[in-house]
Formats: C-alpha cells, structure tokens, sequence
C-alpha cells in the first residue's frame, strides 16, 4: 500500500509503501536529515516531528515519554503506516544558520515502464494441456496405447500436426498410466520452434489436470538467481523466490568462474551448483505455491553468456581467451531433468541465446522484454553490473557491447563495498557546510559497507560539496576531521567508528574514486562508441532503458551528476527492474513473444570495444567527474548551488 | 563358387557351393543314398561312384585303398571342389529289386528373388559426411564455435536448412575438437523425417573423414540377433555377424519373455541382455572390419513388437493379454548410448514400426524390402517362426495377421526337435520299399534331433510312402521294426542308436504330428482368411514370398504336400532370406527408401485372427495332410507314385 508524506519546511512529498522508515522516505525525497547511524536509533539525532498522520516504532523510540507527546520522533525508526506530514528541524551550519538542503533527486520512470516499453502479452503459453476420454480398447480396435493416445489429440485437434513424442520413459508409463487412470488424461503438449512445427508430447497426466498448467520463469545471474512460477493458465504470477547463485563460493565474478571452471573436476561442480540453487528456487517458489515440482511444464531462462554454458556443463575456456569465442550462442532444448534439475523428466528448459560471449541471454531477455526490436524509437538499454552490458537501437537495428567496467557498482574494488545487504549504505546526503553525511543503509541497521547506489550517492555528493574534484582527488586545502590520509591514502570517513556494526571507521578512498571513475568511464564511452559507430549521438535516443536491480536504486541527477548516465531529459529514462526475468516471464506465458525471441537476437550484432581505438580515446575523456566535455553535461550540478 | 553335379543314373544336375557334402547335394536334389548316420562315415553305407571330377575328403575316406582308386566314395564325407560326375549304386528292394528315386524337389527361386522383388536401391543413405575448413575466430570475427561450425555447413550446403544440433556431449567436445583439429573436422548430419526436414548434426570428427562412413543393419530376433556392417559411402556389406540373443535364457519365445518381464527386475535384465547382444555383434563386426564402434553412424534395427518394447525398456505386458494392445508402435528416435549400445554417444537407433502386437517391425521391414507395398501384383508374405506372419496385397492395400502357429517349426512341442545347428536332420529321404531313412545333418555330423526343415521333409516322407495317412496317424497295419509304440504313443524310428549323437534312438511321435499339423493348420487357415477378408481366393495371388531363416531350406513340394504351403505354380514362389534384415539394409543405405518405410507401416492393416470364426473353421478344415478339401492341393503328392 502507497502512502504519502510531506516533508516541510521543504513541501515534498513523496510515495513510498507502507513500512518504509521516514529515514529512507527522506532520502529518497532528497531530504537531509541528520542521520549519522544508518537507522537503529543508535545515535539519536534523527529527530523530526510528525505533525500528520501515525507511524510504527521500531528497537523502541529511543525517545522520552514528553518527546514523544509533541510528536518528536527518530526518522530511522519510525515506520510509514499512513499518509504523514513531517517536519524536519532546522539544520544548523557551522556558523549557526538554519540551513535548507533542496531536493536534487529523480528517479526513472518505473510506474509507467512497463506499459510504455514492455506492452501487453497474451496468456497463450507455448504448453498447452488437453484432456482426453479414450475409448479403451478392443479386439477390433487394439492399436498401440501410444497410437491411441495419438488419435485421441487428433480428434480433439484435427487442425494441428501429430505431435512428437521422444521419450521413452513417458513412454514405458504410458500404458500403465491409461489403464490406471481409465482411459481419461490430460496431455501437455510443447510447441516447436516455428508456428507451424509440431507440437511435442512432454507429459501424459491421469484425469482431467488442465486446470494445472505452470511454468518458470528463472533468471540466471553470476550472484543470485531469481525465479518467478506462473500460472499459464491466467498468466499471473503466483509465486517468486531468488537465491544467491552457489557458484558465489568458487569465485565472485564470471572470470574467476571461469578460471574455477578449468580445475579438476571444476565444470561439473559449478554446473551442480548452480542446479542446485535453481533447485532451491523452484522448491521455494512450488512450497508457497503449494504445487509439486513435477506440476511445471515448462522452464524459461537467461543468464549470461558464462552462466549458460556452465549450467549446460559446456566449458567457458575460450570466453576469456581472445578473441573471446564462446562455445555455443544458440543453446539447444534440454530436458532440465537431465542436468538434475528438479522437474518432470519431459520438461525442457529454454535458455535466451546469447549475442557474443560478453552479452548474453539476460541481455536478449531484457530487449526482447522492453521491445526495442519492436519500436520506431531509438533506445539506449543498459544493464549495469560487474559487465556493463550495452544495447542501441531499435526495430531495424540493434548493436551492443560489453563493457568490462569492473565491479565497483557491485561493491567490488572499494574498500568498505558490499553488496546491497543489510547494513549497506544506499543513500546519502551530505550535508553542504557541516560535510556531515546522512546514512541510511538497506534494512535501517547499523552501516557495514557501501553498495553501489550508496556510493553513487556518496561520491555526487562529495563533488557536489567540493569535497573531491573532478579528478575525483579530496581537497587538500579543506581542513575537517572527516578528510584525512589513511593507510591508503586520502579517504573521506562517511561513519564514525562508534555508529558503524564493525566498530571501525567507514571511509571512501581515493583508490576507490579511482576505481568508479574508471568503471563509469568504460560505460560511458561504450555510450559513445556504439552511437558513433551508428552515426549517432546521445541526442537521438529517444529512451534510455536501465535493467538489472542496480537501475532500481538509482538516483538518475546523482548518476548524471557523476557521468554514469548521459545528461538527457529526465522523461526519457525508464527503469526496467530484472529485465531478464520479465523476458522469461513474457515468452514463458506468449506463444507469439516466444517464437519471436530468435529474431531478437538475430536483430544485434556485436561490437567488441577491447580494442576499439575510438573506446580508447572515449574512456580516457570520459576519467572525470562528470567528462572532460562539459558540453555532454550541460544540467550535470545544476541543482548544486 | 559354385559346381555342378550331375547324378546318374538319374541324370539330376545341381548346383551347389565348394565344400558341400555330396550327401547334402543329393538330398536337396531328391537323390536318395542309403545314409542312416547323417554324415560322419560312421555307418559307411551310403558309398557312391565318382564319375568325373574330385572331391575332397572329411574324417578320412573311410574306405580300402582299393575302393577309393575305384572312384567309390562315401557322400557324407565328400566335399564337392569341382563339377561332378556321380552314379547312385542301385537300391535294392526288399524283394531285391533294384528302384530308382524320381527326383521330387523344388525350391523357391532364391536366385532371381533379389533383382525382381527387391530391385535396385541407392547408395544414398540418411547420414552424409562433409568435411570443413573453418575460419579461425578472430577479433572481427568471434562468433561461437558452434555458430561458426553452422556458418561452414551453410556455406557449403547453401540449399539446405539449417541442421538442428541437440546433443549437449558434442557441444561440450566442439571448442576444443575444433583448435586441435585446427579448425578442419567433418561433420555427420542425419536427415529428418521427411525429405525437406533440416537435417540433425550427430557427430564432429577431427580432419577429413569422410571416407570412413558405416552403418549398421540389424535384425533382432527373439532366438537371433543378425548384424550387417555397411560401408554407406559403396552401399556394400564389409561384414556379418549374427549371435544368440542373450535372452534365450529367460525364455524361448516371445510370451515367456513377456512373462519373464513382469517380474522385479525382469523388464531391466532382458533389456540388458539384448542389448549386451547388439554390442557383441557390433563387436565382432568392426573387429571383422577393422573400424571402430564408434565409427558407425547411423543403426537401423528391425525386431518383433515385443523385442522392440524390450530393446526400448517398455513393458510388454499387455500385448499377451486381450485384446493385444502394444504400448507403442511407432518407436521413437532414440540415442543408441542411452540404452548402452556400444555407439557414439549421438548415435541414433531406428527400429522399424509395429503394425500391432504381432505383426512387428521385422514383417513391416520384410515388406518394405520386397516391394509388394509397390507392386501391381498381389504378394502373399510368409514369415514362419514359431509365429507365423502373414502379409497379402499390393500397392494399394496390405492386410496382416498372426498366427499362433506354436513353435514346432523351430523344433518346439516336438520330442527331439532342435533349432538347425549342427547335428539337426535338415533333410530326409525315405526308401519308399525299405523305408529307411536317407538322414543329412546340419553340419554332416551324428544327428541329435530334427530341425524344421527336416521336419518338413520327414513328415512329407512319411506320407507319400504311406507310413502315415491323412490324418497323421502312424498305418497301424505297416508291420515294420522302425514303426512301433513308444512311452508316448506310436513313433517312427528315425535313426538307431549305433548311428545317433546321444546314443538314443531319434523317434517322430504321433503327438509330434498332431503339434506340426495343427502349427501348419493355422498357418494356411491363416492365408485362407486374410485372403477372403478382401475376396480374393490363392489363384489371386501373383507372387508367394517367403522370408525368414527357415524358407531358406524350404522344399517347396513338401511343403506344399504337408499342406504349409498353397498349391500354386512353383514359378510364383520368391525365398527372400533375412527379409527383416534385408529392409534394415535397404532403408539404412538408401534415403529414398528410408523416408518410405513409415508408408509401408501405414499401408498395413492389421486383422486379428485369434477371435474370428472365419479362421476357425478353416483351421479345423486344415488340420489334415495336406488339407481335407483336395481340391486346394491339386498337384500335390503328384510326383509320387
């Protein structure tokens, strides 16, 4: 449930779902708040009052009984359960002045993404399940079990082809399972590759199942693995669950996969664990559905390029070699059984082609999810995360790359990084004349690292209070407790050592400045490079796409602001959310979208920037904050006084 | 190669192969010789005067010096090496009158079976090789291996559609195939189902083999498993093998193999067990040939309905109980390593559709092999084992049935039958005076039993010399010592016990009468219904073919005598052979013909006899010698006295 909170004296408001901490609701809004222990109430100075409306206290009040009577309350635990007016307290500057901080964010527009970009979809799965009363057989009518089964489809479908059948032990429990059952079944049938192939018999079920016709949905990633169940018969999804990917254990990130990969027996135990982990994800999703995991018909996924050849257990090796040559792009139809996933043993598992060894099917699902091969517009899809994958285009041509930006945005390179877990910082402001930073972390407990959205906003805010240049370099000349030279060098303390849950000081370094200059680099000259190699600039794109659950914490004017995203009109961004689930989800449930994925990847051609001369030049220009060429950022701190 | 004997004073020429017995020559061309111990010169009665030519000696001559330099040999031990000359000492009667045997043999025309039925077929098999030089990746051009593999095909097959690949095995070994091979393999692609289908990459190879393509053709009988090597690039068999099926130990016939599968584990250990004889010939074939196992591309098999459902794993169990119902009868394509079949991994295994539960793949294979899907004329297709299948029609309508002719015929229900190895009586001639038995063995050693052939032969004997009468009864008034009661019943003394393997007298019993007359009573009420089914009477029919081991030995007058089979014009009688194998062969070696072979299946029509009271009556009507209307057997016994 949305509720509504205004913010004075600043008259924001802002939406935000019920149980959303006041904290977070703020910073969201672009609201400071004197927040400094990321939300458990620790430090006490929080205070706003609340002049509207009723919240939901969490670890206590951490206030007096009177406080509490005038509506005094701690903004990190106090919990949204109605609309609210808030107000904040003056912030006090250095020099005693009641200072204002004026809102500077903006989100991309999710609310409207999916009916603008993704269009609506039919529930006509590409299964289907028909019900038949056999007649049971008879001297003068005693064909085989299989023959009658397939007489039975015919006169129900006289339109269609005999469909296939290729599993033999379908076919040893055939004839039990007829006599069983009385000669009344139901049949799962699979469409072929082409509207006009034949369908092909996955499962025979005793009665009349039709009423239960599932698929999944599963999207494949190198951290976590993300898996929606749909009913097919309704097209709704009726259960989610997601789970880090088991392969976290042998390696981080796709090339230390890989690298495991070529050990003693190293394929076979990343492809059972990411079997197993999809196994997790399809017991969860079945258990709060209250199905079994024989009961789906149909398994849709996309991972990347790695991903999907390690869960076919085919080796990666010469994905990282160059010329970077994966072994397989187009993955063939595979019973999930087969590699231990736990599913009916007819039940085949799709996974999305891939375009190139450093853009995969996740890639493909999410175009094919927003439509850009579909569209007369021109779009910039962009899915940020240890790769910073790449795409424009639009329904006559689509080019993409892979960046290797590093994974700064994913936590990786920066000192205090960590995932978006618990304890993360998410967001920040920090305050202009004070320099102190408000902290709020995912869950509202005590900070442990900074994930990516969280050092988006730190380092927006630090260039934006002149704590850092454009070279990403603290100033030397600002004296302040929080600026000082570390073991690594300069580093800017965002907690102090006794808000923190290690006990020790949360810094941002310059070595870690250097590291996100460097990724936002490489994704901002891919930027360039492919328009260019399109004849195009960054005016003609009519939308930019952000996909991946990075996109869903993004603060758009704090990504410009930095260069991570190009300066254009706010409207053109749309966040996409998991991209590649909602393409799995989308052809998983459309027969038409299904066939139609193919051509989406037959539509983009890659482009292999490594050795680009032009990416080169581009990412050199583009090692500032925001660019070298302030004329791709005219709006870029036009909200920073 | 072949020699020409001509018997005096008869003046009977044959033509036989090097290393025949004179003996077996003499029998098979109606030639009576006084031989009481089938072959081993052990009785030394059945001595002959070589005329011109010479022969070789077995076991010794077992004659004087003086005889041998006469010309006088014994038959059994003379092995034909050149065209022979050979007088027949005369017969003495019992009253001491010298008689002469009328030769009275015919066989199908074996000779000319080939060219007319089968006719021609192509060197055109469903599997082809083409051998590649890839591009090696580079930067400009790093799609996949698999991509890459697809782009070579295509460029050198510009007509075809894109192959499907499916095999997760190849795409594992590709990537590194490919840079040992450098980049220079052959592929193996299988055709569809039908001529436009795409066809199916099944295996990449190393370099430029495709002088190395072999299939295998494969007849899987319930007593018999026969294995055909084809090199597919010159359609010519490069080797034969044919070994037991291992089966045999858990029952000899097709119902004690159902019954053997409904136990715990039953299903399994016959599975393995014909498959662990497919691999043995497989075995014996390649060392013959020299290849590999793995070498072989494609298998064709062809089996009765119940080996098929054991061969795949599936239950038999209610094709013994009405109405006779398969579980399936138009078996899919499957990988020959799945069921462990000695085979590359991508290797595919046909077996040949059932037409119902005992009309299986090896009568539709023995069809498709002689054309009579393809004819104007009406073909009646005769398959004896200890079933009995039978085929009517042409190309514009095929009618089928089984009959439970019972096993006598492979020497099952018959006191001392044997299958045809060595020690069997194939052949019998009796004296129609002294009414001693000419005896020929399998093998030319001691007999120990009789095999069908002999059966045949011996029963026929024993009819036209008056030892039986119509009915199969021993002449109660013929006072003769080899004709007397037994511990089951009244019997004819075959052979003594001085001239018998197992030191026992080998005996034919009135109940062994009763089980071959009512086994050849259902065979011909069998031909007699399925031809009125479609109002046609045994003058319709152009052409009799005979298929299957036991035609192969066949003596066309006695057995038209016995009344097994019609009494039609010699000329119109075709022994086909291994038909089932001989279709496997055809349809693995020529596309054309492999694309047929489901036409053929759906061209036949199945009729059960079991409940028709149409087959009932003439079964009891054929439970005579030859029948009890004579009008049906105008010729035979026309060349006895």
């Amino acid at each position: 449930m949305t509720h509504r909170i205004r913010f004075l004296p600043e008259n924001v408001s802002i939406d935000v779902e019920t149980d959303e901490s006041i904290l977070t609701a703020a910073a969201a809004a672009g609201i400071y708040i004197h927040a400094a222990c990321g939300g458990e109430g620790v430090c006490g100075k929080c205070r706003i009052q609340l002049e509207r409306g009723d919240v939901r206290n969490t670890h206590g009040t951490g206030l007096t009984e009177k406080e509490y009577g005038e509506g005094i309350r701690l903004a990190c635990t106090s919990r949204v359960v109605s609309d609210l007016v808030v107000r904040i307290p003056d912030t006090v500057g250095a020099d005693g002045r009641s200072l204002a901080c004026r809102p500077k964010t903006t989100r991309p527009l999710s609310a409207r993404s999916l009916e603008t970009l993704v269009g609506t979809w039919e529930t006509a799965p590409p299964v289907r399940k028909i019900a038949l009363h056999l007649p049971p057989p008879t001297l003068d009518d005693n064909i085989s079990d299989m023959q009658r089964l397939l007489r039975g489809i015919r006169q129900t479908l006289p339109d269609s082809p005999e469909p296939y059948y290729d599993h033999t032990e379908l076919l040893k429990e055939l004839p039990f399972m007829l006599r069983e059952a009385n000669w009344h079944v139901t049949v799962i049938l699979l469409h072929g590759k082409h509207a006009e192939d034949p369908e092909t018999i996955i499962a025979v079920e005793e009665g009349d199942t039709t009423d239960r016709l599932y698929g999944l949905a599963c999207d494949i990633g190198t951290t976590t693995v993300c898996g929606q169940l749909i009913d097919l018969n309704t097209g709704a999804t009726i259960a989610e669950s997601s789970s880090y990917n088991a392969q976290v254990s042998c390696g981080a990130d796709i090339i230390s996969r890989i690298i495991y990969s070529l050990k003693d027996h190293g394929l076979k135990t990343l492809q059972n664990k990411v079997v197993s982990t999809i196994n997790t994800v399809i017991e969860d999703v079945c258990r709060k559905a209250t199905i079994y995991p024989s009961d789906i018909s149909y398994i849709m996924t996309a991972g990347n390029t790695v991903m999907a050849h390690l869960l076919l257990g085919i080796s990666p090796r010469f994905i990282r070699e160059a010329p970077y040559v994966p072994g397989i792009s187009i993955f063939p139809l595979t019973r999930a059984a087969e590699l231990g996933i736990m599913a009916h043993p007819s039940v085949r598992i799709y996974l999305y082609p891939c375009v190139s060894s450093y853009v995969g099917g996740d890639i493909v699902a999410g175009v094919h999810a927003c439509r850009m091969h579909d569209s007369d517009e021109i779009s910039l899809f962009i899915d940020i995360g240890t790769n910073g994958e790449i795409v424009v285009g639009n329904r006559e041509w689509l080019i993409c790359a892979a960046c290797s930006a590093g994974p700064a945005f994913e936590g990786g390179g920066i000192k205090y990084g960590m995932r978006a877990s618990p304890g993360a910082i998410e967001n920040c402001h920090i305050h202009p004349e004070t320099l102190d930073p408000m902290i709020v972390t995912v869950g509202n407990t005590l900070p442990r690292g900074i994930c990516g959205s969280g050092l988006i906003a730190i380092v927006a805010e630090m260039l934006a209070t002149g704590i850092i240049d454009q070279r990403g370099k603290f100033s030397r000349s600002l004296k302040h407790p929080r600026i000082r030279q570390g073991t690594d060098g300069w580093e800017f303390v965002l907690v102090w050592s006794r808000d923190s849950l290690t006990g020790e000081d949360i810094v941002l370094t310059e070595i870690d400045l250097d590291n996100l200059i460097r990724a936002k680099g490489a994704l901002f000259a891919g930027y360039q490079t492919l328009l260019e190699s399109v004849g195009l600039s960054f005016d003609n794109l009519d939308r930019v796409i952000l996909a991946g659950n990075f996109g869903a914490h993004i603060d758009l004017e704090r990504a410009i602001a930095i260069g991570l995203l190009p300066d254009l009109d706010r409207n053109r961004f749309f966040y996409l959310g998991n991209a590649s689930l909602l393409g799995c989800r989308i052809s998983l449930t459309d027969q038409r979208r299904f066939i139609e994925r193919a051509q989406v990847r037959s539509l983009m051609t890659n482009m292999e920037l490594s050795d680009n001369p032009g990416f080169m030049n581009h990412y050199v220009a583009a090692l500032f904050l925001p660019h070298t060429d302030l004329r791709l950022f005219p709006t870029a701190g036009r909200n920073r006084a």
